[in-house]
């Protein structure tokens, strides 16, 4: 699967993921409104609104980029409804032949840890048949329990040949409360990226590894530092655009092969029109404002990865 | 709900939660048969089979327990099936007046945290009514991307009188790779304490605060540190039995109050029919089982938040 991203991204020259996170107020007016007459103002009616957008959004960009990320928790809290919506995405991305990251960030003891891969990333045993909960490609996890909840996860990826993006340095700004903290000279998320490189050597695929790691578009220094620790890990980079992270910061995310990185936008893409530069398409052509979105942030992102490569 | 927390472990004498995290090959032959002449041996099928699995422990114990954690991994394992079984298994231990914690330890940034607190503990917006997604009385949370990955569950705990335990000190034999990791004199763990003690100030009940923390029955002296940095947190102890936590570990982590420390067992209730302890019971009986391996849980703990009082 690590394999299959990075053809996608050299193929679309864009090492894009659009981060497919919702909020009931991004759908606009004539969605929201048929999928209420038809399955009621409550939480079906917004979960059916939900998938509408989404469908319309990945409709509209699916040939431009290799990959989305739906945040659960943006379906989460719509219950079970919403969970139905999260798991009609994930299969219709696939479809459509996108790599899809579930952004779970999950993480728990052995047993639990094994049953959170199985259910997301593998398959479950039920009498002589296995079946497949929610059926991600990759997912986002959590690594604040150390070693044994991330290694269940890598048995499910051999094999199923997927993969995990571990957090490392997060892009909010109270990540640094503990992942900033000095152990001895080294901050703890320099650590737990020494770890994810050693995980990461357990399961590579060609040139890059099927455990990668997010690091926050916002801390372009520690993203050049974490870059050189692990250098065949693939770099999942939230918090460019609507968090402040632009561009000319990406370079020292992205190796030498212009590869190593791929760059998550969500409301920049899939509320697009709401944004003064995408007004004039309105609410009714929502989905052609995304496309135009991702075209400029392919166009943007370029200078990034080509100055890498220089 | 700390305090009704508070005031049931006093009716019952028993700082006990139930662990309801079932697996597939705990669930008796009889009600397996059951729940896949029904409804196939399919996800569904697994799912109903758990749900009767859980129903009749419920049954058999809520009179003697104040609380239930179910984990929320055991069910995401079956998909969407699965999650209408967490669903219900919630809403049924509600009607029986238990708490329920629901063991979910998610974290992420802001509106992505809100959204995740909106799904388990609040309600969301939908047009002019507002809906409940899952609807525990507390959860758990992960730290690791700090303060700003908290405070949006507190906002809603504040609203709805809800509460959170936050992975301080995790039972399982690696949790020390990152959690002891020493910021100066300070293990990591103890940092966390006392953001743990400080959000916990935010938001107090009577005598305990709304911010509870998570500390293995498996690291007792560290448990006596942080019991002492984290004076009014409750806390909740995982790994007493099947992980090796033995009553007499546990004295610091109770008040001199007797109170301040829930204890959780998964296995060795839910699963007792399969311990040699209970096996005369037999695996029809199973409900019976686990009612009297919580009664001899209860007889077990009481040395050691009577200890705790002398």
């Amino acid at each position: 699967m690590i394999n299959k991203l990075i053809q996608k991204i050299e193929q679309t020259d864009a090492p894009i993921v659009v981060g497919l996170d919702p909020m009931l107020d991004y759908v606009p007016q004539h969605i929201l409104k048929k999928a209420f007459d038809e399955k009621g103002e409550n939480l079906e009616g917004a979960a059916e609104a939900i998938w509408q957008f989404n469908k319309g959004i990945v409709d509209a960009t699916y040939d431009l980029i290799p990959a989305v990320k739906p945040q659960i928790a943006m379906y989460e809290q719509f219950g079970i409804e919403g969970m139905k919506t999260f798991k009609k995405t994930v299969d219709y991305c696939k479809e459509k032949g996108l790599v899809v990251i579930g952004d779970i960030k999950r993480g728990d003891i052995g047993s639990t840890s094994a049953a959170y891969a199985t259910g997301h990333l593998g398959k479950v045993t039920i009498g002589e048949n296995t079946f497949r909960g929610f059926d991600e490609d990759f997912v986002t996890l959590n690594p604040y329990m150390g070693g044994d909840s991330v290694l269940p996860f890598l048995e499910v990826c051999k094999e199923e040949k997927k993969g995990v993006f571990i957090l490392v340095k997060t892009s909010n700004p109270s990540s640094g409360d503990f992942q900033d903290q000095l152990v001895g000279d080294t901050p703890l998320y320099e650590l737990v990226g020494k770890k994810v490189a050693e995980w990461g050597e357990m399961h590579m695929g060609g040139t890059y590894s099927y455990v990668g790691a997010v690091v926050g578009a916002t801390y372009p220094k520690m993203g050049k530092i974490l870059r050189e620790l692990m250098p065949k890990a693939y770099i999942l980079v939230p918090g460019y655009g609507a968090q402040g992270g632009k561009a000319e910061d990406l370079v020292p995310y992205f190796n030498k092969d212009g590869l190593g990185a791929i760059v998550n936008s969500s409301r920049g893409i899939i509320a697009a029109y709401k944004l003064k530069a995408y007004e004039k398409f309105g609410s009714q052509a929502y989905a052609d404002a995304s496309r135009q979105a991702v075209i400029d942030m392919r166009e943007d992102l370029k200078q990034a990865w080509v100055a890498a490569k220089a």
